[in-house]
């Protein structure tokens, strides 16, 4: 808790970076993750793996790791990037992608390991370790694919050796023999960049001369530079232990974490026998043989002897965590760490927005609030800055975006069929107000005209999150009359930051907001909005854009505006949220355009409802509105209310004066 | 109030800094001025002078400035410092310094014109003109000297030609004949940096051939690149309204503006004719005549016959500004301007603390809160810097403070002399209490034992701000204890920003601080202290020092924590305060060195009183204690009664454990 400061020679850097001897303020988990969306301590983005490890085994509390294989259809690496979501969210300290030759693994195709692995950190957040294997390749064909992991922003790699093509190994000239060399040429060719893990044979390698014989080789690839092992899965705690104790005996120090393989089905362990060459002990087949036929019963055996398994390791003291191989399946291996009390979902969020863990991005902590429910896609368009904004939006010198295309939209499709999209949207729409009734059905969580609910818009690809839910029957009545919302947030004054709607951040601080909408509208909306907002300047800031880009805003300087704000103990203000009149006029391009990437196009050519999309997209106008005085409630309803009185009343009064545009 | 954004290439500027087309928000003075810590608008931080007349001529705002002289002393020169600081609190435009190459007037000396100036534009924050003259000088010279005053921060040149050594003119070689010179080798060297003005003669120069020569050759002036004029002294309004005329119609366009001089005595007045070659009217004499021997009344008709001048001036719509000739007297000409209406004293201040007006501090916005009372010393001690703090703190690469030395001691010495600071302090200490007893009197402003208000502490020069005064009571009881408070400031949680008594910054916002309590202390009590700490971790942070270095923190990570914030309409947060643990160390020189150069040294060497003070010095801790929990009452107060409570209880409780050092 204690600390002191060293002057240096009359120039001290300011110590943020540098967590050695600080301890967490009170009431902080020490936990550290790279879950998805939460990276945890201010430290944790800026430690290496091997220190989060370290820093896990000194406070004693376990992790887990998941490794998946990259996928061989486009659709296939769709799913496998939800799953990495859903998996990151209980806690995983890392994830890891596998290498295989013949699936073009360090190209650009969505499918590759490259690209997989790549995903996870920038997209989803995870620390990932991408596989790397060395046979048959150049040297420096692997120093390019490294190089290339490297710009990525991937930090750690598994180095192996790999199965070599045709039968018997033959020496490469110019290449490698042995993940020995691999993992010596990382070293010299990139020096500590990267963290290294190898892999373990608890009962040695199937082509090792010997299991000592193996185990040596085992340290030869420590020694060269290796920072923790990872074991291939074994089918008893003992197994695992005593190769752990012969590695300690023969002098390997660094971290050996076994992996584990729930046992999923019949044939799925037949295979994985042929392949790894071992040996199902007596105790395992005498269960499973009786129950070939009844998956269900293997799976639930396996979730059992998977967690017994893991109870007597992680008892035993000497395994600080465990890596499980997934196949890319979640339920077994999320059952089994449930039942080991080690899947941990915190709410808690270190910003209100999901993070990247690419290097370059590890001081990012203010966004534009507009891509909330997109971050993805604000990740893809801004990854080509070299800097990112820190504390203050303002600071960024230039908010270049990248232009939307084909290959990003490829990550960023709507999870759901085209079929589900046309139930939940219309498979038939009779006018505009037909796509207000979608908008409605989205919030209140109802039932459409045609039964189905409506969970997702072509700007939110999940239902209404928490906090939305909050403004839930505001939000309902105004979408009923064409005010379609895409994006709001409630005023907060001083909500504390454990908060478990709101709340983000270090724990014993306090969050604020300024109330927030964006919404789409009539021109005719639009008109009136423009009238009623004189009255309330200063108090509201708005801006207002159509698809042409003409618009409107009243943004002081078009400085960006603070909406969302923490103070935390012991710490500077945090702004991880602003409205940005700059940025708007990206973000409209991406927002206008789902109305037809996402919706229009689920219509023929020339069809009624395609038309009333296209309409809308031509002629609404985008409108984000700030409430300042986050203090007093919320007034937006009430320039909406005023907006809509306007428009109910007697012509006349909207042509007083000048209607500006 | 509305503006359109446009988008570039795809490489889109923030247009913060863009201030054309954008108007103030509602409720905001749109006056702008150089005053003493307090420039306005953030536009206001990055025009230039000629941009702010040119706003101010549109908006009808009349402006005055003043024009000092160089001191002859060095104690004139600290009295000239602090006369900048009152007359800046009424709100010039800009200042200007004259330059007289008798007196060494592009030196380092503190008594010269650069050094004067620059003072003005650094410590005092106000826009100011130099003044330049160029005859006898080479070009190398001049193009150094207007080197120099870029590089300490000057961006205006008065250009004069001055008075030739010997009586007669000769022409130089390589040399300046003329002020139109001196203008075009100003914008051949140095473009568009400086704004420039010259000088006006409303009744032609002494030594031009005649009236119209003389406008011709301002003309000249004029077009060779200068961007107003400031007239010469008059005594007639009429005078200088044709002389207006005059020019206007022989195309001079730029804002021209009146010279001012309120008739101060007799002596005086026929000093200045002698040397102006001016004629006294009629009017004056036959007023002035009778009265010569008083000056008091003559005086009183000086500032009456500026006051009608200046109003005739002003109502004739075509002066948009008042040029004062103070001689640098202040009573004069604050009375005329008091009644003009033209001081404007405003209390609201753009940031908590006194704001440079050096243009590479022109985004700085966030500084310890050790200087609070020093912000001169803070000003010195950065001046090195190439970039300051804008957002966070933390940002900043490399907090190197300049070492204390004596020439900047010099113009931090304590306004009042060795005799009124005894009086203050005490001629003679008989031990710690009657030091405890100062504090208690400057806090309470209660006269001491010798009957004498302490007006000011080594780390004060001047009386409690207002705000501190809302703790008084607290203070005085801590007091008179011996926790000897140097600085402090309640908690705020969101007061309107323009709060009479802490607010700061545009208005319709709200501000923030942390309590905060920073004091000298036995290493007794600090002893207790540490005790009690423990208690309230994490809600309190502290720092706690000695003069040896020997220090204690729990910042988590020894980051910055932010004590001073506000939210305001369509704006980033601002932080202007933190306290920072790195800069602490820094600011514990300078602190525990005050008690040395300002107290111990008014007592004789080994004198009692002298090692009572250096027993301070040496033995003392210097502690700062924030209190993260702003919504809550400040409980700072509490963890200093919990401390004397364990140092009154009976022994045995201070030997509990470990008393950590």
């Amino acid at each position: 808790m204690v600390n002191q400061v060293q002057r240096g020679d009359g120039t001290c850097q300011s110590c943020k970076s540098d967590s050695s001897g600080a301890s967490n303020s009170g009431g902080e988990s020490s936990k550290e993750s790279s879950r998805c969306s939460t990276p945890v301590l201010d430290s944790d983005r800026s430690d290496r793996l091997r220190d989060k490890m370290r820093r896990r085994m000194e406070s004693g509390d376990h992790w887990f790791s998941l490794e998946f294989f990259p996928p061989r259809t486009a659709s296939g690496a769709v799913n496998l990037i939800s799953r990495f979501d859903r998996m990151g969210s209980g806690g995983p300290l890392f994830i890891d992608i596998t290498w295989h030759p013949a699936g073009d693994p360090g190209s650009d195709k969505e499918t590759s390991s490259m690209m997989i692995a790549s995903t996870a950190v920038n997209y989803c957040g995870l620390e990932s370790i991408l596989h790397l294997t060395c046979c048959n390749q150049t040297k420096e064909k692997i120093t390019g694919y490294l190089a290339k992991a490297k710009h990525l922003g991937l930090k750690n790699i598994m180095a192996l050796r790999g199965d070599p093509v045709g039968a018997d190994w033959e020496e490469e000239e110019g290449g490698f023999n042995y993940a020995t060399d691999l993992v010596k040429h990382i070293r010299s060719e990139f020096d500590d960049y990267f963290d290294i893990c190898v892999a373990g044979y608890p009962t040695g390698h199937p082509e090792a001369e010997s299991y000592e014989e193996d185990l040596r080789h085992l340290k030869e690839k420590v020694d060269a530079g290796a920072d923790f092992v990872i074991s291939q899965l074994f089918f008893r705690a003992d197994t695992f232990l005593k190769f752990l104790d012969d590695c300690r005996q023969i002098g390997i120090t660094c971290p050996i974490l076994p992996g584990i393989f729930p046992i999923q089905g019949y044939q799925s362990l037949r295979q994985l026998v042929k392949l790894s060459k071992l040996e199902v002990p007596e105790e395992i087949t005498k269960v499973i043989e009786p129950i070939k036929d009844n998956d269900a019963a293997i799976r639930n055996y396996g979730i059992q002897q998977a967690v017994e398994m893991c109870r007597v390791l992680l008892d035993s003291g000497k395994v600080p965590g465990l890596h499980f191989y997934t196949l890319n399946r979640e339920v077994a291996t999320m059952e089994v760490l449930r039942q080991l009390g080690l899947w941990i979902e915190d709410p808690r969020r270190p910003l209100p927005w999901a993070v990247s863990a690419h290097p370059k991005r590890k001081v990012e902590d203010v966004r534009p609030i507009f891509w909330a429910s997109r971050p993805k896609s604000y990740i893809y368009r801004t990854q080509d800055w070299d800097e990112f904004p820190n504390g203050r939006w303002g600071n960024s010198s230039s908010p270049a975006f990248g232009e939307l295309n084909d290959y990003y939209l490829f990550y960023l499709k709507s999870k759901s069929s085209k079929d589900a999209l046309l139930k939940m949207w219309g498979e038939e729409l009779m006018n505009e107000v037909s796509v207000f009734e979608v908008f409605t059905c989205y919030i209140t969580a109802q039932p459409n005209r045609s039964g189905h609910k409506v969970m997702c818009l072509p700007w939110n690809d999940e239902p209404l999150a928490s906090e939305t839910n909050l403004l839930k029957d505001e939000l309902e009545k105004v979408n009923r009359r064409g005010v379609l919302t895409i994006n709001s947030q409630p005023n907060i004054n001083g909500k504390p930051s454990t908060d478990p709607v709101v709340g983000w951040g270090p724990a014993g601080g306090y969050v604020f907001q300024k109330a927030y909408l964006e919404f789409f509208t009539s021109s005719e909306n639009v008109t009136a909005l423009l009238k009623v907002l004189k009255k309330y300047e200063p108090r509201v800031n708005y801006h207002i854009v159509n698809v042409h880009g003409r618009n409107l805003t009243n943004a002081p300087d078009l400085q960006p505006n603070a909406v969302t704000w923490g103070i935390f103990p012991g710490r500077e203000i945090v702004q991880p949220t602003v409205v940005d009149p700059v940025s708007f006029m990206y973000w409209k391009d991406e927002a206008f355009a789902l109305w037809i990437e996402q919706w229009a196009k689920l219509y023929e050519d020339e069809s009624p409802s395609r038309m009333i999309i296209k309409y809308i997209h031509d002629n609404y106008f985008l409108v984000n509105l700030v409430d300042n005085d986050f203090p007093l409630e919320n007034c937006l309803w009430q320039v909406i209310d005023d907006m809509f009185e306007l428009l109910d009343a007697p012509p006349d009064s909207l042509n007083d004066g000048t209607v500006s545009e």
